[in-house]
């Protein structure tokens, strides 16, 4: 029996003559793209806590929504899962995330916590069960609390790490029992306010141990999933250890971690950090670690995590034009960490803001898969790095050379190479020609 | 004989009350800070490219400076060397910094431009005989001809490597020969001006090999310095892959390089990167791989590469404390990677800047060891983290605790931790008691 | 009778080389500078805001201080202002400032609201009898609350505007009541989330009609102080407008007040905006609108704003320079906008954060009066324009030359100036003798 | 007779479907779009300067293109000509703009300048006549040359004020001549450096009188053409003085000018400023100062101004919305202030550059004219302040109450307004219907 609190329950693929707002435009779970179903490759997830347990204040104001289920107490807890199972299966969405804050009141300890999340682990379970509907990750909210306002495994009390391991260990064992494909964390306290107060040897100490625990958890209890890291530069932090992509890959290889940890990443800390998106992705990729991804865009004009749904397909294009030349997800997807605007006080807007983040990631990665089938782009990259498949180049990268031998042979051939076109706008063009 | 280009010939310490412009107030090179000459301590360098190489050029605008030496000949570039170290005489630096590029004309090919190297090193070699001025370290340029426009050992053309190979041997010959104490690779075009039509993959490993080449030539040839990288974010590259400390320590972790190669940090490139100096410095040190400093500040409210000569005293002295507690500089020091103002025009303002930026670095030093030497800053910290001294603390840093054994002693020992005052705003006054 | 919430009762000036952190070394309130007291010439202002209604919570994070005032009843907003005077007491405060929402529960209704005001207003004239403390300023919220979400004097809907009007007459009614010497607009919400659902000119229409309601009714009062306008470029909206300084004069022009309104000017919202500090009271300066600073910093290496305490005396002292060129203030002071971090938990941190903050302006107030007690900077400026004292330049200036006129002179006269040099580096160490 | 640089000699229109990197898929020059033409709407301009004048420095590197016509020689300047009119005419673009310095050699003075300026104005009209190419604007180069370094109008030296006053009264007489259809002024160089040396009420009145002079002038021959300001916030000054369109038009409003003067637009300034281009193109209609358009984009991750060929289509299409609201372009037109990336090194390059960004504003153009056609989106925004239109917010717009008057109805209707959903998700999704 449905809680009534949308006005639909289901919007269905209408294609992109449609001027429904409640229904798809462009994604069409069936649709067949490279072989593969879209919500294949998409792997959408909703947010549970933007979504549902978000009251929409800001810096400078208070609660905009009124929802039925806002209030720490059980039966709203339950109120809330109804709700949010009616949204993700509205939006045919095939996953879901949560942090353990999101779903379970705040009991203020951990046996009272930990008892309050099974409860409602129980609950999600027989909703997955009744709705086909999974979980693509889990997490621990390490940042809320005033107790980890000092850092969750970097904290200068030991009593916080212990406190947050087991936290963890309650979220893993929840994401293991929903049968959740990846275990993910941020650490949005793990990092400084101020350098004057922090050693940051010890905290990176503490935050490798921590780490290694998880993982050498997850192969006790025989987790399938991936653990990701979520990298982010700042906020609520001044700085966080996770910064970027390649921050995190240096602090895996220090801790022995590279081969057992992957990327979750978001466009919107991606571009906190001073990169694109797709260089994020390029990065993780590149690296061996690429593993999911939050598809929320920042404003350009906005120096703080706006976390807002994707609405330029040009960019998404780009973004799934790297998962699909890294494989694809394995276990990951596309979840919408994004929060409505606060002012977007209507139960429907819920509905269409994934309609618009779905719709644009549908044909982001409808053109990503027609750039690859086309073929003159991956042509033309492979074909700018050719000489080094020849025998100079080849020679070079296996070592065949010292830096005296390669100076013997400039002077010697009087090598003195002259500059080709990077054809940047040429490139820009053809990518036009599929967004 | 003098060049006549400077109005005076030696700058002296005069004291805090001197008001004259051509004096140190602050910077006197015999001064004892915690044991050690201040000369000793900072180890000035002046940036041979900036003050005898730029013409005062910026991308609105040409050439502002009208210097008797500038032009693509020999004669003129001995002329060059003349002035500039009148200057590091006049100065007391008791070191310099240079580029291949900055010392010599610009011939067109590899045989020319080594050649007309060597016989400029010649002519250093007697010059540093003559006045006791040393190499801090020297370097190749690899970014201002166009045929590194599109990288030199990141280039698609392997060609462009093996120049690049080439002129890096070139220099670290020059400053083996001069007595450099580092030799420093900044990888102006070594990132992308697009990702469009970048294998991020093969241009790490294209990188990864060339530092792995100058490595094996530093031991070959004996090399005692240090190899430095200088990270920076962008700039000329919209992407550059050194992009910050933590970025190059997974590079050098990548590549088994991370016990052979150290940062040289700059002020400037650290505020592109999103973080400040001291973050940088205590990045480097935690991680075991500081090494040199470029000292010279950006334009908190402008977005690119400024390189201004310091002038906050607070803010330099906050680098000096980590780079003392890191153990101070051994074989690195204080470049001035700084350039006048293009509307400075007067030869005197070329001393000026100097002076200036010696002067808030002795202050800046002197602060930093009066925050050590008193001790109460050093003591907050240490007890900050006092509990990880503790019995749990030990246990978990050092692996005696699994996850699930965590959860099991918060859950039975209740622990349901307090947080307690960071204690900035206590820590920012303190520290102003010394700066 | 003392709350007993801090310490210690009362901060005395200790002097410079004074240890004790709740002491002042460096504002003593009686110190005479250029002829004037210390006092008279910053005329500090305790926001009771951060001070006293503010939780602790950040985007990630919820309430981390916990105060026995906190609560929406009238008995805890007494204990609060009992807590407030005496921190203002203690710190010797001359002023404080307030919006309605800080010091009174909210009671849901304009009526009830109203009401509610008065009485604490009848509390703070009370306190401010018995201890001597002054208002800086009042000023209304209009933020907080989800009916000002879309803006309160440009919100679409003109019952919001009739209720923020409203609620202005009664913040300025208790401004006046309480002798306030200013009263202060700051539009959180006045701008837009996006361009998207914006009419630009119709919300400047009705911007422009309110501002003109509020200086109406000033006169009709007869209240005696300044009407203040505070900029800020974005947050929480994407775009506001009273962007900046100078966007914000171009508004008064454009509705007839530049000779009624002044400018509230605060650090960090001239950092967000893309400025010095020192740039946007300059500018109010030479545009005869300034009135007020809000003396609080931004991190730079943060997007938004933190409301930190100024700690860089240098920086400081820029600003004090050109507030003691423009005259002083007036009516205007030094506001502490600042919040304590949210890890500052100890009731002691209130006073040590405002403690360091008014030590930092006192030694940035008495470094600008040193600069221009000494005069070689003063006169290094004029000196600079002084051709624009000379014939051609008042000819130019008065109106004496058409375009074609300075054509034929430069023609005939063959003019073709030598630049001369800018001389910042000289200027930047001459600074550097005073702060 | 053609030069024989470019590898054809016109490009076409072949639709979306081709793939010839060198014909036009969007731009149908007489394609007809709400009544008028393509060509008519849209009045593209190329930009003398980028495309003909750059060598394709940047700040760390020198010049990668090689062009014949490089060189300060009249000859060459012929031959330049040449190319840029077969570029003209094989792009169908109906109009070009200049700065004296791109079209003659640089003389040394102002008497052998103007001569050499008129010299390539005779020509350029010969051309304009052959080809039917016509100017949008003319404009003064007063920032590259030395003696702009430190302000054209705002130098401190009169005698540069009168150089510049010269210069551009040749540039407003060529423009004239040449029919050119607006004047520019770019004041590169009309801000400062540092703020230290620097007299803004001073400078503020140098610039002010510059400005009326132009105007006069501009009436005294007869000049039909609009006077445009292109507002820059900063780049090559720390600070600039026409910051954005809101600070310009308080500049004029003060000096009497904003009747008489409107706005050159460029959405590289605007994102510099802190501001979407829609916003500076919205903020300048609602401010009645709308003129013109440089179409060139920024990259959101660099912090400095690099002119780059627009390629994101749902941007530009909410651009060119804002300018169809305002009734279009009138002597305005799309100049393309764009350069090639520095690796874009083939002749081709430079016509495949701006077929993309012709297309790109081809198809943004299309999009807003078919959002507005489509109706829905301007009823929504109509919608929303709907109430205005009624009785209470007329009343209130006519000044027909007081603040008092609004208090009492407030209180006596016990006014207390619920929020409505500002639906900013739903508008996102209704655009992307359209782009």
């Amino acid at each position: 029996m449905s809680t009534g609190f949308f006005p639909v329950e289901k919007i269905a693929y209408e294609g992109p003559e449609s001027t429904n707002p409640l229904a798809f435009r462009h994604y069409n779970p069936d649709e067949v793209v490279m072989g593969k179903r879209l919500e294949d490759h998409l792997r959408f997830a909703i947010a549970y806590w933007h979504s549902f347990a978000w009251p929409g204040g800001d810096p400078f104001g208070g609660q905009t929504f009124e929802r039925p289920w806002f209030g720490d107490e059980m039966a709203k807890a339950r109120l809330k899962a109804d709700v949010a199972f009616e949204m993700f299966t509205a939006l045919q969405a095939p996953f879901y995330c949560f942090h353990d804050a999101d779903v379970r009141p705040e009991m203020g300890n951990f046996a009272d916590n930990t008892k309050a999340l099974n409860e409602i682990v129980d609950y999600f379970a027989k909703k997955q069960e009744e709705t086909g509907m999974k979980l693509l990750w889990g997490t621990a909210n390490l940042f809320t609390h005033r107790r980890f306002m000092a850092g969750a495994s970097t904290n200068p009390d030991p009593e916080v790490f212990a406190f947050s391991a087991a936290t963890i260990k309650t979220c893993m064992d929840a994401t293991m029992r929903l049968g959740g494909q990846n275990y993910v964390l941020w650490g949005g306290r793990e990092g400084y306010e101020t350098l004057l107060n922090t050693d940051l040897a010890q905290e990176d100490a503490q935050m490798g141990r921590m780490l290694n625990m998880v993982v050498e958890y997850k192969h006790k209890i025989g987790f399938k999933g991936d653990i990701l890291v979520e990298p982010k530069p700042q906020e609520p932090s001044k700085h966080q250890y996770d910064y970027d992509v390649a921050t995190v890959y240096g602090f895996l290889k220090r801790h022995g971690l590279e081969n057992e940890v992957k990327m979750n990443i978001e466009q919107g800390h991606a571009i906190l950090a001073g990169h694109s998106f797709e260089h994020e992705i390029a990065t993780a990729a590149a690296l061996g670690i690429f593993g999911s991804i939050d598809m929320n865009r920042n404003d350009y004009q906005s120096g703080w995590d706006t976390d807002q749904f994707p609405n330029n397909v040009p960019e998404v294009a780009m973004a799934y034009y790297h998962i699909l030349k890294a494989g694809g997800f394995g276990n990951g997807g596309t979840n919408f960490d994004a929060k409505l605007r606060r002012q977007s006080l209507d139960p429907e807007d819920l509905l269409i803001a994934h309609i618009g983040g779905m719709d644009v990631c549908a044909r982001g990665l409808k053109a990503a898969a027609a750039v690859i089938e086309d073929g003159t782009y991956d042509s033309f990259v492979a074909d700018r790095y050719a000489d080094w498949k020849g025998e100079l180049g080849q020679k070079i990268l296996s070592g065949g050379y010292t830096l005296e031998e390669l100076a013997d042979y400039v002077e010697t051939s009087g090598v003195n190479p002259e500059p080709r076109s990077g054809k940047q706008e040429y490139l820009e063009n053809l990518w036009n020609r599929f967004v």
